[in-house]
């Protein structure tokens, strides 16, 4: 299946987390362990889990990933598409997660959320989502 | 089941190969070929396969980290908790760990070790283990 | 199975994805829904998957690293090896990659291509490759 992420914004960390736990919810389950695997088919976009409580965090990783890679640095790249910068920041986070379960329940810890990182939007992300049994 | 790694220090690369080759010796295998997948449900450690016999590596990724993202910059988490920069450190590597398995042994790399990075210590990390098989 | 990859320079982001989309179509798959694992079990490579069809994305990628993690910068592993850096900068990307297949066709996305980062080349990489059903 896949998740529908609509982005607003060109640089933007969304917490999905309701979105991977509802449709969690929603799968049928044949087993009761296993992985939920997400998988971001798209090259300016990737996945991360972090605190999801405080969205500050977000912002903070997004400061920070600004300051070291700004939106235009002599990039080759640049001209052919005029982002760059989101390749190389989505290219130093994950293009898959892997979430435990067990009886039902995603195993994510009491601080940690998953995010979308978007780094050249808006636009609607397709994320795919499946389960391997353990 | 779950690891128990007892860190000492704010910031520590911890070298976790035995402790992973030891558990993985203790399960019962019911197939020969597959996968051991780690997972850490923190949110200021992380999991990392890099060079496990020369523990300056280690070191060297630390000081690296440190240089670039320095325990404080202004960073908008910190007026929340003071643990900014352990939160945007643990974003850079790993929540999940793959390593695959054939016939009983794992195959890690000659030079490969398996590490639990701790960006905010001490404290005990637990370290989820589980096995997928192929 | 193992990938085989010949590298030819010190540091390079070689596009595999033909590699891995033959290696692919030469197995024999028991069902038709999954992931292929990528793991590589070098300390001085890594794995990446991002735009494939420019190949100045990858030559940005590479830029950006040598700029932040220089050659040489007093690291405590050159000592013993001469590749520090190498290892820091493979420590940053993944060591497995998955990507989803369904009846026979690996779901990369449209732009996504496969890639081997070398940074301590010229070497023979070996990337180790398999399949977990769903």
């Amino acid at each position: 299946m896949f998740l529908r992420v609509q982005t607003h914004s060109s640089q933007e960390i969304v917490n999905i987390t309701n979105l991977v736990l509802d449709a969690f919810a929603s799968m049928h389950l044949s087993r009761d362990k296993g992985f939920v695997v997400l998988y971001n088919p798209h090259t300016t976009s990737a996945l991360l889990i972090n605190e999801g409580s405080d969205s500050s965090v977000a912002q903070d990783i997004l400061t920070f990933l600004n300051k070291n890679i700004p939106l235009h640095d002599n990039y080759a790249h640049d001209s052919v598409d005029n982002n760059a910068h989101a390749h190389i920041k989505s290219s130093l986070f994950p293009s898959h997660l892997m979430i435990p379960f067990s009886k039902g329940s995603l195993l994510l810890g009491v601080w940690q959320g998953v995010f979308l990182l978007e780094f050249d939007g808006p636009r609607t992300r397709k994320i795919y989502m499946d389960v391997l049994y353990s």
